[in-house]
Protein backbone atom coordinates (compact mmCIF):
# COMPACT_ATOMS: atom_id res chain seq x y z
CA UNK A 1 0.00 0.00 0.00
CA UNK A 2 1.39 3.69 -1.04
CA UNK A 3 -0.09 6.46 0.69
CA UNK A 4 1.03 10.09 -0.40
CA UNK A 5 2.96 11.87 3.27
CA UNK A 6 0.36 14.64 2.72
CA UNK A 7 -3.44 15.15 1.82
CA UNK A 8 -5.59 18.08 1.35
CA UNK A 9 -8.92 18.26 2.40
CA UNK A 10 -11.04 20.44 0.59
CA UNK A 11 -14.25 21.13 2.62
CA UNK A 12 -17.35 21.45 0.74
CA UNK A 13 -20.22 21.63 3.05
CA UNK A 14 -21.07 25.23 2.90
CA UNK A 15 -21.39 25.14 -0.57
CA UNK A 16 -22.52 21.20 -1.60
CA UNK A 17 -23.52 20.48 2.02
CA UNK A 18 -25.99 23.31 2.10
CA UNK A 19 -26.97 24.08 -1.08
CA UNK A 20 -29.91 21.50 -1.00
CA UNK A 21 -30.90 21.70 2.44
CA UNK A 22 -34.76 22.76 3.15
CA UNK A 23 -33.75 25.34 5.55
CA UNK A 24 -31.58 27.93 4.27
CA UNK A 25 -29.09 28.88 6.39
CA UNK A 26 -28.18 32.83 7.31
CA UNK A 27 -25.18 34.84 6.03
CA UNK A 28 -23.89 34.26 10.21
CA UNK A 29 -24.61 30.82 10.58
CA UNK A 30 -22.29 30.20 7.71
CA UNK A 31 -19.96 32.22 9.01
CA UNK A 32 -19.82 30.59 12.52
CA UNK A 33 -19.90 27.29 10.72
CA UNK A 34 -16.89 28.14 8.30
CA UNK A 35 -15.28 29.83 11.81
CA UNK A 36 -15.48 26.09 13.33
CA UNK A 37 -14.26 24.26 10.49
CA UNK A 38 -11.05 26.84 10.65
CA UNK A 39 -11.23 26.00 14.13
CA UNK A 40 -10.69 22.85 13.78
CA UNK A 41 -7.63 22.80 11.23
CA UNK A 42 -9.40 23.10 7.41
CA UNK A 43 -7.40 24.73 5.35
CA UNK A 44 -9.52 24.79 1.75
CA UNK A 45 -13.24 25.50 1.72
CA UNK A 46 -15.62 25.72 -1.21
CA UNK A 47 -17.92 28.79 0.37
CA UNK A 48 -20.40 29.00 -1.73
CA UNK A 49 -22.03 28.88 -5.70
CA UNK A 50 -22.48 31.72 -7.52
CA UNK A 51 -25.80 29.99 -9.22
CA UNK A 52 -28.71 32.01 -10.08
CA UNK A 53 -30.81 32.47 -6.23
CA UNK A 54 -34.02 31.40 -8.50
CA UNK A 55 -32.40 28.13 -9.12
CA UNK A 56 -30.19 27.36 -5.76
CA UNK A 57 -32.10 30.05 -2.94
CA UNK A 58 -29.75 28.52 -0.51
CA UNK A 59 -26.56 30.18 -1.99
CA UNK A 60 -28.88 33.52 -2.87
CA UNK A 61 -25.92 35.16 -0.11
CA UNK A 62 -22.86 34.17 -2.05
CA UNK A 63 -21.35 37.74 -2.57
CA UNK A 64 -22.04 37.97 1.13
CA UNK A 65 -20.32 34.86 2.56
CA UNK A 66 -17.55 35.46 0.59
CA UNK A 67 -16.88 38.83 1.63
CA UNK A 68 -17.33 37.94 5.55
CA UNK A 69 -15.01 35.06 5.80
CA UNK A 70 -11.90 36.08 7.66
CA UNK A 71 -8.54 36.17 5.57
CA UNK A 72 -5.27 36.35 6.02
CA UNK A 73 -5.61 32.99 8.30
CA UNK A 74 -3.85 30.79 5.82
CA UNK A 75 -7.10 29.39 4.32
CA UNK A 76 -7.64 28.98 0.71
CA UNK A 77 -11.55 29.63 -0.26
CA UNK A 78 -12.94 28.56 -3.58
CA UNK A 79 -16.28 28.95 -5.21
CA UNK A 80 -18.03 27.40 -7.81
CA UNK A 81 -19.46 28.95 -10.90
CA UNK A 82 -21.58 27.77 -12.92
CA UNK A 83 -21.14 30.11 -16.12
CA UNK A 84 -19.93 33.48 -17.14
CA UNK A 85 -22.64 35.88 -14.91
CA UNK A 86 -21.51 33.75 -11.62
CA UNK A 87 -17.88 34.69 -12.78
CA UNK A 88 -18.66 38.02 -13.33
CA UNK A 89 -20.13 37.98 -9.82
CA UNK A 90 -17.48 36.34 -7.94
CA UNK A 91 -13.96 38.16 -9.35
CA UNK A 92 -14.34 40.77 -7.31
CA UNK A 93 -14.24 39.33 -4.14
CA UNK A 94 -11.46 37.26 -5.05
CA UNK A 95 -11.38 33.91 -4.29
CA UNK A 96 -8.78 31.92 -3.97
CA UNK A 97 -10.08 29.05 -6.84
CA UNK A 98 -12.67 28.96 -8.34
CA UNK A 99 -14.27 25.74 -9.41
CA UNK A 100 -16.31 24.94 -12.83
CA UNK A 101 -18.59 22.23 -13.25
CA UNK A 102 -19.91 20.03 -16.55
CA UNK A 103 -21.28 16.35 -16.26
CA UNK A 104 -19.77 13.99 -18.23
CA UNK A 105 -23.14 12.89 -18.75
CA UNK A 106 -24.96 15.47 -21.58
CA UNK A 107 -28.67 14.44 -19.88
CA UNK A 108 -27.24 15.46 -16.12
CA UNK A 109 -25.95 18.49 -17.75
CA UNK A 110 -29.13 19.15 -18.98
CA UNK A 111 -30.38 18.37 -15.67
CA UNK A 112 -27.91 20.67 -13.51
CA UNK A 113 -27.27 23.36 -15.58
CA UNK A 114 -29.77 23.42 -18.32
CA UNK A 115 -27.88 23.71 -21.28
CA UNK A 116 -25.85 20.74 -23.14
CA UNK A 117 -21.88 19.93 -22.21
CA UNK A 118 -20.47 21.55 -25.54
CA UNK A 119 -22.32 25.01 -24.21
CA UNK A 120 -21.09 24.35 -20.62
CA UNK A 121 -17.88 24.07 -22.00
CA UNK A 122 -17.99 26.85 -24.26
CA UNK A 123 -18.73 29.28 -21.68
CA UNK A 124 -15.93 28.20 -19.72
CA UNK A 125 -13.65 28.51 -21.81
CA UNK A 126 -14.09 32.53 -21.67
CA UNK A 127 -14.65 31.71 -18.06
CA UNK A 128 -10.89 30.29 -17.68
CA UNK A 129 -9.44 33.16 -19.98
CA UNK A 130 -11.10 35.75 -17.45
CA UNK A 131 -9.76 33.99 -14.55
CA UNK A 132 -5.89 33.28 -15.51
CA UNK A 133 -6.19 37.04 -17.02
CA UNK A 134 -7.52 37.69 -13.19
CA UNK A 135 -4.54 35.27 -11.81
CA UNK A 136 -7.35 33.02 -9.96
CA UNK A 137 -6.70 29.31 -10.41
CA UNK A 138 -9.26 26.82 -11.98
CA UNK A 139 -10.48 23.37 -10.75
CA UNK A 140 -12.35 21.65 -13.70
CA UNK A 141 -14.77 19.45 -11.85
CA UNK A 142 -16.47 17.16 -14.07
CA UNK A 143 -19.96 15.62 -12.59
CA UNK A 144 -21.28 12.15 -13.17
CA UNK A 145 -18.14 11.23 -13.84
CA UNK A 146 -18.42 7.28 -12.96
CA UNK A 147 -22.10 6.78 -12.85
CA UNK A 148 -24.96 9.20 -14.16
CA UNK A 149 -28.92 8.41 -12.70
CA UNK A 150 -30.21 9.05 -16.13
CA UNK A 151 -27.67 7.59 -18.66
CA UNK A 152 -26.02 4.77 -16.53
CA UNK A 153 -22.23 4.22 -16.45
CA UNK A 154 -19.93 6.67 -18.46
CA UNK A 155 -17.35 5.72 -20.50
CA UNK A 156 -13.49 6.66 -19.65
CA UNK A 157 -13.33 8.19 -23.08
CA UNK A 158 -15.92 10.36 -22.61
CA UNK A 159 -14.54 11.74 -19.36
CA UNK A 160 -11.33 11.81 -20.68
CA UNK A 161 -12.35 14.69 -23.13
CA UNK A 162 -14.19 16.73 -21.19
CA UNK A 163 -11.01 16.74 -19.05
CA UNK A 164 -9.56 17.58 -22.08
CA UNK A 165 -11.34 20.22 -23.40
CA UNK A 166 -10.73 21.64 -19.57
CA UNK A 167 -6.99 20.93 -19.89
CA UNK A 168 -7.23 22.94 -22.95
CA UNK A 169 -8.51 26.03 -21.80
CA UNK A 170 -5.81 25.69 -19.28
CA UNK A 171 -7.42 24.63 -15.77
CA UNK A 172 -4.88 23.99 -12.96
CA UNK A 173 -6.67 20.48 -11.76
CA UNK A 174 -9.00 18.20 -12.95
CA UNK A 175 -11.86 16.77 -10.06
CA UNK A 176 -13.86 14.35 -10.53
CA UNK A 177 -17.13 13.63 -8.90
CA UNK A 178 -19.14 10.56 -8.35
CA UNK A 179 -22.04 12.61 -8.06
CA UNK A 180 -24.20 9.41 -7.64
CA UNK A 181 -21.99 7.59 -5.12
CA UNK A 182 -21.79 4.51 -7.02
CA UNK A 183 -18.18 4.27 -8.39
CA UNK A 184 -16.13 1.44 -7.05
CA UNK A 185 -12.24 1.29 -6.34
CA UNK A 186 -11.63 -0.37 -9.66
CA UNK A 187 -13.11 2.54 -11.42
CA UNK A 188 -11.40 4.85 -9.77
CA UNK A 189 -8.23 3.74 -10.20
CA UNK A 190 -9.03 3.16 -13.95
CA UNK A 191 -10.42 6.94 -14.45
CA UNK A 192 -8.00 8.96 -12.71
CA UNK A 193 -4.85 6.82 -14.26
CA UNK A 194 -6.57 7.75 -17.71
CA UNK A 195 -7.23 11.41 -16.61
CA UNK A 196 -3.92 11.75 -15.76
CA UNK A 197 -2.35 10.87 -18.75
CA UNK A 198 -4.38 12.39 -21.14
CA UNK A 199 -4.18 15.69 -19.27
CA UNK A 200 -0.43 15.76 -17.68
CA UNK A 201 -3.02 17.26 -14.94
CA UNK A 202 -3.11 16.37 -11.01
CA UNK A 203 -6.61 14.95 -10.56
CA UNK A 204 -8.75 15.21 -7.04
CA UNK A 205 -11.33 12.91 -5.97
CA UNK A 206 -15.43 14.17 -5.11
CA UNK A 207 -16.89 11.54 -3.37
CA UNK A 208 -20.77 10.78 -2.49
CA UNK A 209 -21.31 7.84 -0.25
CA UNK A 210 -24.48 6.56 -1.84
CA UNK A 211 -23.26 2.52 -1.75
CA UNK A 212 -20.88 2.87 1.45
CA UNK A 213 -17.90 2.35 -0.78
CA UNK A 214 -16.64 6.74 -0.79
CA UNK A 215 -13.84 5.23 1.50
CA UNK A 216 -12.76 2.38 -0.29
CA UNK A 217 -12.82 4.55 -3.41
CA UNK A 218 -10.73 7.27 -1.47
CA UNK A 219 -8.21 4.20 -0.11
CA UNK A 220 -7.98 3.41 -4.32
CA UNK A 221 -7.07 6.44 -4.83
CA UNK A 222 -4.61 7.10 -1.86
CA UNK A 223 -2.65 4.29 -3.34
CA UNK A 224 -2.52 5.98 -7.15
CA UNK A 225 -1.24 9.16 -4.94
CA UNK A 226 -4.15 11.47 -5.50
CA UNK A 227 -3.52 13.90 -2.75
CA UNK A 228 -6.56 16.40 -2.69
CA UNK A 229 -10.08 15.34 -1.64
CA UNK A 230 -13.69 17.05 -1.17
CA UNK A 231 -15.48 16.21 1.96
CA UNK A 232 -18.65 17.86 3.52
CA UNK A 233 -18.48 18.23 7.14
CA UNK A 234 -21.26 15.76 8.96
CA UNK A 235 -21.94 14.18 5.06
CA UNK A 236 -24.09 16.87 4.22
CA UNK A 237 -25.29 17.29 0.75
CA UNK A 238 -26.79 15.28 -2.38
CA UNK A 239 -27.96 16.12 -5.53
CA UNK A 240 -31.19 17.47 -6.52
CA UNK A 241 -30.51 16.60 -10.22
CA UNK A 242 -29.34 13.18 -8.90
CA UNK A 243 -31.89 11.36 -7.77
CA UNK A 244 -31.34 9.09 -4.50
CA UNK A 245 -27.80 9.85 -4.51
CA UNK A 246 -26.69 10.80 -0.66
CA UNK A 247 -24.46 13.17 0.48
CA UNK A 248 -20.92 13.62 0.32
CA UNK A 249 -18.64 11.61 2.03
CA UNK A 250 -18.11 13.12 5.54
CA UNK A 251 -14.98 14.82 6.52
CA UNK A 252 -15.23 13.54 10.10
CA UNK A 253 -14.77 9.62 8.31
CA UNK A 254 -12.21 11.14 5.68
CA UNK A 255 -10.36 12.61 8.66
CA UNK A 256 -10.22 9.76 11.13
CA UNK A 257 -9.46 7.42 8.11
CA UNK A 258 -6.15 9.68 6.86
CA UNK A 259 -5.23 9.61 10.63
CA UNK A 260 -5.50 5.66 11.26
CA UNK A 261 -3.62 5.33 7.95
CA UNK A 262 -0.68 7.68 9.53
CA UNK A 263 -1.28 10.40 7.22
CA UNK A 264 -1.20 13.41 8.99
CA UNK A 265 -3.92 16.24 8.20
CA UNK A 266 -3.45 18.94 10.74
CA UNK A 267 -7.11 18.56 11.63
CA UNK A 268 -8.38 18.45 15.47
CA UNK A 269 -10.79 15.55 15.40
CA UNK A 270 -12.83 16.29 18.21
CA UNK A 271 -13.29 20.22 16.56
CA UNK A 272 -14.73 18.85 13.38
CA UNK A 273 -17.05 16.92 15.12
CA UNK A 274 -18.29 20.43 16.79
CA UNK A 275 -18.65 21.93 13.55
CA UNK A 276 -20.85 18.63 12.29
CA UNK A 277 -23.14 18.73 15.64
CA UNK A 278 -23.33 22.75 14.86
CA UNK A 279 -24.57 22.18 11.39
CA UNK A 280 -26.51 18.56 12.44
CA UNK A 281 -28.74 21.77 15.37
CA UNK A 282 -28.91 24.29 11.87
CA UNK A 283 -29.88 21.93 9.43
CA UNK A 284 -32.49 19.96 11.78
CA UNK A 285 -32.16 16.70 10.85
CA UNK A 286 -29.86 13.65 11.74
CA UNK A 287 -26.81 13.64 9.47
CA UNK A 288 -25.18 10.30 8.50
CA UNK A 289 -21.21 10.35 9.37
CA UNK A 290 -19.72 7.50 11.35
CA UNK A 291 -18.29 9.52 13.54
CA UNK A 292 -20.96 11.51 14.55
CA UNK A 293 -22.31 8.10 15.79
CA UNK A 294 -19.08 6.21 16.90
CA UNK A 295 -16.64 8.65 18.20
CA UNK A 296 -17.31 7.58 21.58
CA UNK A 297 -16.59 4.52 20.78
CA UNK A 298 -13.98 4.47 18.49
CA UNK A 299 -10.77 6.94 19.66
CA UNK B 1 -5.13 -3.43 -8.08
CA UNK B 2 -4.73 -7.56 -7.83
CA UNK B 3 -8.02 -8.80 -6.95
CA UNK B 4 -8.00 -12.73 -6.24
CA UNK B 5 -10.88 -14.81 -9.08
CA UNK B 6 -13.30 -15.88 -6.81
CA UNK B 7 -14.59 -14.90 -3.42
CA UNK B 8 -16.22 -17.00 -0.51
CA UNK B 9 -18.52 -15.22 1.46
CA UNK B 10 -19.64 -16.82 4.72
CA UNK B 11 -23.23 -15.78 5.92
CA UNK B 12 -23.17 -15.16 9.76
CA UNK B 13 -26.78 -13.79 10.26
CA UNK B 14 -28.36 -16.92 11.67
CA UNK B 15 -25.65 -17.17 14.27
CA UNK B 16 -23.63 -13.52 14.61
CA UNK B 17 -26.56 -11.60 13.54
CA UNK B 18 -29.31 -12.62 15.47
CA UNK B 19 -27.25 -14.38 18.62
CA UNK B 20 -27.77 -10.27 20.21
CA UNK B 21 -30.94 -9.62 18.89
CA UNK B 22 -34.05 -8.53 21.63
CA UNK B 23 -36.39 -10.99 19.65
CA UNK B 24 -35.77 -14.68 19.81
CA UNK B 25 -36.61 -15.79 16.03
CA UNK B 26 -38.26 -19.57 16.19
CA UNK B 27 -36.18 -22.17 14.76
CA UNK B 28 -38.53 -22.38 11.76
CA UNK B 29 -38.09 -18.40 10.98
CA UNK B 30 -34.27 -19.28 11.44
CA UNK B 31 -34.87 -21.85 8.57
CA UNK B 32 -36.91 -19.68 6.48
CA UNK B 33 -33.98 -17.15 6.58
CA UNK B 34 -31.54 -19.76 5.63
CA UNK B 35 -33.60 -21.38 2.73
CA UNK B 36 -33.64 -17.69 1.16
CA UNK B 37 -30.18 -17.13 1.80
CA UNK B 38 -29.48 -20.55 -0.08
CA UNK B 39 -32.09 -19.91 -2.64
CA UNK B 40 -30.00 -16.02 -3.37
CA UNK B 41 -27.09 -18.27 -3.51
CA UNK B 42 -25.32 -18.35 -0.67
CA UNK B 43 -23.31 -21.91 -0.40
CA UNK B 44 -21.68 -21.24 3.31
CA UNK B 45 -23.92 -20.48 6.53
CA UNK B 46 -22.53 -20.37 9.65
CA UNK B 47 -25.95 -21.07 11.44
CA UNK B 48 -25.76 -21.77 15.21
CA UNK B 49 -23.48 -21.01 18.28
CA UNK B 50 -23.27 -23.84 20.62
CA UNK B 51 -23.21 -21.75 23.75
CA UNK B 52 -24.75 -22.44 26.74
CA UNK B 53 -28.82 -21.00 26.22
CA UNK B 54 -28.43 -19.33 29.84
CA UNK B 55 -25.86 -16.90 27.99
CA UNK B 56 -27.17 -16.67 24.75
CA UNK B 57 -31.20 -17.64 24.54
CA UNK B 58 -30.94 -16.68 21.60
CA UNK B 59 -29.16 -19.74 20.48
CA UNK B 60 -31.10 -22.29 22.09
CA UNK B 61 -32.02 -24.29 19.52
CA UNK B 62 -28.62 -25.07 18.08
CA UNK B 63 -29.17 -28.57 17.42
CA UNK B 64 -32.47 -28.40 16.18
CA UNK B 65 -31.77 -25.32 13.43
CA UNK B 66 -28.29 -27.51 12.18
CA UNK B 67 -30.71 -30.97 11.91
CA UNK B 68 -33.29 -29.18 10.13
CA UNK B 69 -31.06 -27.14 7.58
CA UNK B 70 -31.39 -28.74 3.93
CA UNK B 71 -28.30 -31.21 3.16
CA UNK B 72 -27.21 -32.49 0.03
CA UNK B 73 -27.67 -29.30 -1.89
CA UNK B 74 -23.74 -28.27 -1.81
CA UNK B 75 -23.94 -25.82 0.45
CA UNK B 76 -21.78 -25.85 4.17
CA UNK B 77 -22.71 -25.03 7.35
CA UNK B 78 -20.78 -24.36 9.72
CA UNK B 79 -21.55 -23.24 13.68
CA UNK B 80 -19.71 -21.88 16.47
CA UNK B 81 -17.98 -23.64 19.85
CA UNK B 82 -17.09 -21.93 22.49
CA UNK B 83 -16.08 -24.89 24.76
CA UNK B 84 -15.47 -28.94 24.90
CA UNK B 85 -19.34 -28.94 25.88
CA UNK B 86 -20.35 -27.00 22.88
CA UNK B 87 -18.53 -29.23 20.64
CA UNK B 88 -20.55 -32.49 21.86
CA UNK B 89 -23.26 -31.17 21.28
CA UNK B 90 -22.92 -30.22 17.48
CA UNK B 91 -20.54 -32.78 16.58
CA UNK B 92 -23.34 -35.84 16.10
CA UNK B 93 -25.39 -33.18 13.99
CA UNK B 94 -22.47 -33.43 11.77
CA UNK B 95 -21.64 -29.77 10.78
CA UNK B 96 -19.79 -28.96 7.55
CA UNK B 97 -17.33 -27.16 9.93
CA UNK B 98 -16.58 -25.96 13.48
CA UNK B 99 -15.30 -22.64 14.34
CA UNK B 100 -13.47 -22.10 17.57
CA UNK B 101 -12.87 -18.36 19.03
CA UNK B 102 -10.50 -17.07 21.12
CA UNK B 103 -10.12 -12.99 21.25
CA UNK B 104 -6.23 -11.83 20.91
CA UNK B 105 -7.65 -9.52 24.35
CA UNK B 106 -7.39 -11.01 27.44
CA UNK B 107 -9.79 -8.52 28.63
CA UNK B 108 -12.66 -9.32 26.09
CA UNK B 109 -11.97 -13.28 26.18
CA UNK B 110 -13.01 -13.12 30.13
CA UNK B 111 -15.84 -10.61 29.22
CA UNK B 112 -16.71 -13.35 26.03
CA UNK B 113 -16.08 -16.39 27.34
CA UNK B 114 -15.81 -15.96 31.01
CA UNK B 115 -12.24 -17.47 30.90
CA UNK B 116 -8.52 -16.39 30.30
CA UNK B 117 -7.44 -17.17 26.57
CA UNK B 118 -4.87 -19.67 28.08
CA UNK B 119 -7.63 -21.31 29.64
CA UNK B 120 -10.10 -21.27 26.12
CA UNK B 121 -7.05 -22.23 23.98
CA UNK B 122 -6.18 -25.28 26.08
CA UNK B 123 -9.75 -26.24 26.33
CA UNK B 124 -9.95 -25.41 22.37
CA UNK B 125 -6.86 -27.80 21.65
CA UNK B 126 -8.86 -30.66 22.69
CA UNK B 127 -12.01 -29.71 21.06
CA UNK B 128 -9.85 -29.65 17.44
CA UNK B 129 -7.97 -32.98 18.73
CA UNK B 130 -11.44 -34.09 18.69
CA UNK B 131 -12.85 -32.65 15.35
CA UNK B 132 -9.25 -33.72 13.59
CA UNK B 133 -10.76 -37.38 14.78
CA UNK B 134 -14.22 -36.93 13.70
CA UNK B 135 -12.91 -35.49 10.49
CA UNK B 136 -14.44 -32.11 10.68
CA UNK B 137 -12.72 -29.12 9.32
CA UNK B 138 -12.02 -25.91 11.95
CA UNK B 139 -11.35 -22.45 11.68
CA UNK B 140 -9.50 -20.53 14.10
CA UNK B 141 -11.34 -17.52 14.39
CA UNK B 142 -9.59 -14.52 16.61
CA UNK B 143 -11.68 -12.35 18.00
CA UNK B 144 -11.05 -8.43 18.89
CA UNK B 145 -7.83 -9.10 16.57
CA UNK B 146 -7.73 -5.30 15.87
CA UNK B 147 -9.13 -3.07 18.39
CA UNK B 148 -10.46 -4.17 21.76
CA UNK B 149 -12.88 -1.77 23.91
CA UNK B 150 -10.81 -2.03 26.99
CA UNK B 151 -7.32 -2.83 25.86
CA UNK B 152 -7.06 -0.71 23.11
CA UNK B 153 -4.97 -1.66 19.79
CA UNK B 154 -4.02 -5.26 19.85
CA UNK B 155 -0.38 -5.67 18.90
CA UNK B 156 0.33 -7.84 15.88
CA UNK B 157 2.77 -10.11 17.88
CA UNK B 158 -0.19 -10.93 20.42
CA UNK B 159 -2.81 -12.22 17.54
CA UNK B 160 0.12 -14.12 16.17
CA UNK B 161 0.88 -15.74 19.58
CA UNK B 162 -2.56 -16.91 18.95
CA UNK B 163 -2.46 -17.95 15.68
CA UNK B 164 0.10 -20.13 16.30
CA UNK B 165 -1.33 -21.56 19.13
CA UNK B 166 -3.88 -23.07 16.83
CA UNK B 167 -1.87 -23.82 13.82
CA UNK B 168 0.10 -25.96 16.25
CA UNK B 169 -3.50 -27.30 17.22
CA UNK B 170 -4.12 -28.26 13.60
CA UNK B 171 -6.66 -25.92 12.31
CA UNK B 172 -6.97 -25.72 8.58
CA UNK B 173 -7.64 -21.42 8.80
CA UNK B 174 -6.89 -18.53 10.88
CA UNK B 175 -10.25 -16.16 10.69
CA UNK B 176 -9.45 -12.87 12.10
CA UNK B 177 -12.52 -10.64 13.57
CA UNK B 178 -12.22 -6.76 14.05
CA UNK B 179 -15.06 -7.09 16.73
CA UNK B 180 -15.10 -3.62 17.31
CA UNK B 181 -15.37 -2.37 14.06
CA UNK B 182 -11.97 -0.35 14.37
CA UNK B 183 -9.31 -1.83 11.84
CA UNK B 184 -7.98 -0.06 8.93
CA UNK B 185 -6.85 -0.59 5.79
CA UNK B 186 -3.08 -0.74 6.72
CA UNK B 187 -3.94 -2.54 9.72
CA UNK B 188 -5.38 -5.52 8.24
CA UNK B 189 -2.89 -5.76 5.43
CA UNK B 190 0.07 -5.91 8.56
CA UNK B 191 -1.90 -7.91 10.33
CA UNK B 192 -3.17 -10.41 7.43
CA UNK B 193 0.55 -10.70 6.11
CA UNK B 194 1.96 -11.40 9.55
CA UNK B 195 -0.59 -14.06 10.31
CA UNK B 196 -0.22 -15.86 7.18
CA UNK B 197 3.76 -15.71 7.41
CA UNK B 198 3.66 -17.30 10.95
CA UNK B 199 1.07 -19.79 10.25
CA UNK B 200 1.22 -20.80 6.78
CA UNK B 201 -2.70 -20.99 7.05
CA UNK B 202 -5.44 -18.83 5.09
CA UNK B 203 -6.49 -16.05 6.57
CA UNK B 204 -9.98 -15.15 6.48
CA UNK B 205 -11.81 -12.04 7.31
CA UNK B 206 -14.31 -11.13 9.70
CA UNK B 207 -15.45 -7.09 9.66
CA UNK B 208 -18.08 -4.62 11.22
CA UNK B 209 -19.18 -1.80 9.93
CA UNK B 210 -18.66 0.75 12.69
CA UNK B 211 -16.13 3.45 11.87
CA UNK B 212 -17.61 2.77 8.14
CA UNK B 213 -14.04 1.15 7.35
CA UNK B 214 -15.26 -2.40 6.46
CA UNK B 215 -15.21 -2.07 2.89
CA UNK B 216 -12.17 -0.49 2.25
CA UNK B 217 -10.74 -3.03 5.07
CA UNK B 218 -12.44 -5.53 2.17
CA UNK B 219 -11.03 -4.05 -0.70
CA UNK B 220 -7.22 -3.91 0.91
CA UNK B 221 -7.25 -7.93 2.03
CA UNK B 222 -8.47 -8.66 -1.62
CA UNK B 223 -5.93 -6.58 -3.19
CA UNK B 224 -3.64 -9.21 -1.11
CA UNK B 225 -5.12 -12.49 -1.76
CA UNK B 226 -7.52 -12.87 0.66
CA UNK B 227 -10.06 -15.28 -0.33
CA UNK B 228 -12.83 -15.66 2.22
CA UNK B 229 -15.33 -13.47 4.11
CA UNK B 230 -17.21 -13.35 7.17
CA UNK B 231 -20.78 -11.47 6.29
CA UNK B 232 -23.92 -11.03 7.75
CA UNK B 233 -27.28 -10.35 6.17
CA UNK B 234 -28.65 -6.99 6.66
CA UNK B 235 -25.76 -6.11 8.57
CA UNK B 236 -27.02 -8.01 11.10
CA UNK B 237 -24.88 -7.85 14.54
CA UNK B 238 -22.58 -6.70 17.06
CA UNK B 239 -21.06 -8.15 20.47
CA UNK B 240 -22.31 -7.49 23.64
CA UNK B 241 -19.17 -7.29 25.24
CA UNK B 242 -18.31 -5.07 22.86
CA UNK B 243 -19.71 -1.97 23.81
CA UNK B 244 -21.12 0.35 20.94
CA UNK B 245 -19.61 -2.09 18.21
CA UNK B 246 -21.84 -1.91 15.08
CA UNK B 247 -22.65 -4.72 12.58
CA UNK B 248 -21.18 -7.01 10.73
CA UNK B 249 -20.86 -5.85 6.84
CA UNK B 250 -23.92 -6.25 5.11
CA UNK B 251 -23.93 -9.48 2.70
CA UNK B 252 -25.97 -7.65 0.58
CA UNK B 253 -23.21 -4.36 0.71
CA UNK B 254 -20.09 -6.95 0.25
CA UNK B 255 -22.17 -8.62 -2.70
CA UNK B 256 -22.63 -5.69 -4.78
CA UNK B 257 -18.60 -4.32 -4.38
CA UNK B 258 -17.60 -7.69 -5.37
CA UNK B 259 -19.39 -8.00 -8.34
CA UNK B 260 -18.66 -4.46 -9.62
CA UNK B 261 -15.28 -5.27 -8.76
CA UNK B 262 -15.62 -8.02 -11.76
CA UNK B 263 -15.37 -10.90 -8.66
CA UNK B 264 -18.46 -13.29 -9.97
CA UNK B 265 -19.60 -14.10 -6.58
CA UNK B 266 -22.57 -16.49 -7.83
CA UNK B 267 -25.26 -14.95 -6.14
CA UNK B 268 -28.48 -13.46 -7.12
CA UNK B 269 -28.71 -9.90 -5.28
CA UNK B 270 -32.19 -8.86 -5.63
CA UNK B 271 -32.96 -12.24 -4.08
CA UNK B 272 -30.41 -11.51 -1.10
CA UNK B 273 -32.15 -8.22 -0.63
CA UNK B 274 -34.96 -10.41 -0.12
CA UNK B 275 -33.64 -12.12 2.10
CA UNK B 276 -32.66 -9.03 4.08
CA UNK B 277 -36.16 -7.77 3.73
CA UNK B 278 -37.53 -10.51 5.34
CA UNK B 279 -34.86 -10.94 8.53
CA UNK B 280 -35.53 -6.73 8.98
CA UNK B 281 -39.51 -7.92 9.49
CA UNK B 282 -38.43 -10.63 12.12
CA UNK B 283 -36.37 -8.35 13.92
CA UNK B 284 -38.75 -5.48 14.24
CA UNK B 285 -35.89 -2.72 13.57
CA UNK B 286 -34.39 -0.78 10.45
CA UNK B 287 -31.49 -3.02 9.08
CA UNK B 288 -28.47 -0.45 8.65
CA UNK B 289 -26.95 -1.85 5.06
CA UNK B 290 -26.53 0.45 2.19
CA UNK B 291 -28.18 -1.60 -0.18
CA UNK B 292 -31.25 -2.05 1.76
CA UNK B 293 -31.57 1.80 1.01
CA UNK B 294 -30.26 2.53 -2.39
CA UNK B 295 -30.84 -0.51 -4.75
CA UNK B 296 -33.29 0.87 -6.23
CA UNK B 297 -30.88 3.90 -7.01
CA UNK B 298 -27.83 2.28 -7.73
CA UNK B 299 -28.08 -0.80 -10.02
Amino acid sequence: MSLPARVRITEVGPRDGLQNEAVILSTEQKCQLIKLLIEAGIREIEVAAFVHPRWMPTMADAEAVLAAVPRGQGVRYSVLIPNLKGYQRAAPLRPDEIVVVCSASERHNQANLNRSTTESLAEFQQVVALARHDHLPVRGAIATAFWCPYEGRISVSRVCDVAEAYAAMGVQEIALADTLGAADPRHVRELVLAVRESTGLPVSLHLHNTAGLALACLVAALDIGVERFDASIGGLGGCPYCPGAAGNVATEDVVFLLERLGIQTGIDQAKLLDAARYVQMLVGHPLHSYRLVTAGTIV
